[in-house]
């Protein structure tokens, strides 16, 4: 998984019928920015871990999701282990 | 997902067999092009939702589909949550 | 999929049992070489589309695959919709 | 699979319930970091094997997961073979 | 696939079960190095083909393998076509 920010969604009336209900998520991650369903109910500003690939389908099957929202980062972020 | 922006279509006469029928589309995002079967009826100029990898290919079984336009993005573009 | 352009092919004599019968191409994309199987009867010089990725091998079941050529562009190449 | 170095690890209390009780370790791998399950036990400096897509996800079935850890390198690190 | 060239071999004591029995060779592929299960008997300095992905997995079934060597290039290397 990559370690990525919410900065906004996207919408699309029109789309492959199996993607209807999902909410997209436009995610920052080194750089590019990926369009992922979320599944989390993460919002703009969250830093998320994001899963792409078909694992990211695993969630919404039959549709064609290649990246998912799938965690949130706990506040204090990232730690080093002791 | 991938956010790009439909800028032609290719077509090859000489293709594989399971690919007939297939409307194939030269989608251009993040300064990469790449030719994506189209599922909603997209045009030149639309901004859309690009998938890929073998997700892209549920629409378009038994064929060696690598990409998939499957959405296209409301005019509005994209919006920050409030 | 990818459009590219064949420069070439490989042998390889010593090879996975699987991928006996399979002629591989040279293909260039965007400045990189990809050696794809042949699908459709592609020579050097032609245009094709390459598909990358598991569903590479839906052609060749059983062989690890990961791509191949499954089109060649027609010579007025890429049109942009009227 | 890629050769990289664990960096840290980071923690996500909200998650995908199929992510439940997996640790999730921080690599570093040609410059980029990628959040990856732990499948061997390898903790903060070691240098690890990465592995990456779909396969990951064959130890965390039903999981979202695209990156494991699946081995720590022997401490002579890499050897050119005699 | 890619071409890439052997350039040493790691060794993990410490790693996943269904690891066990492989051998796990450095390939160089574009100024990136990959690690790659062999399936071919090729040693350092040897051009091979690298197959990488959810493909490179099936020869060794069950295992989180995301890249093999599946093939040696010819000494004459590439050829173009006449």
């Amino acid at each position: 998984m990559k370690i990525g920010k919410v900065v906004g969604a996207v919408w699309a009336t029109r789309k492959a019928q199996c993607l209807q209900g999902q909410t997209f998520l436009v995610v920052e991650s080194e750089g590019a920015q990926v369009v992922a369903a979320d599944q989390v109910g993460a919002g703009v500003g969250d830093r998320v871990l994001l899963a792409t690939g078909t694992v990211a389908s695993r969630f919404c099957m039959e549709a064609p999701v290649d990246a998912a929202v799938v965690g949130i980062l706990d506040p204090e972020g990232r730690h080093v282990s002791p």
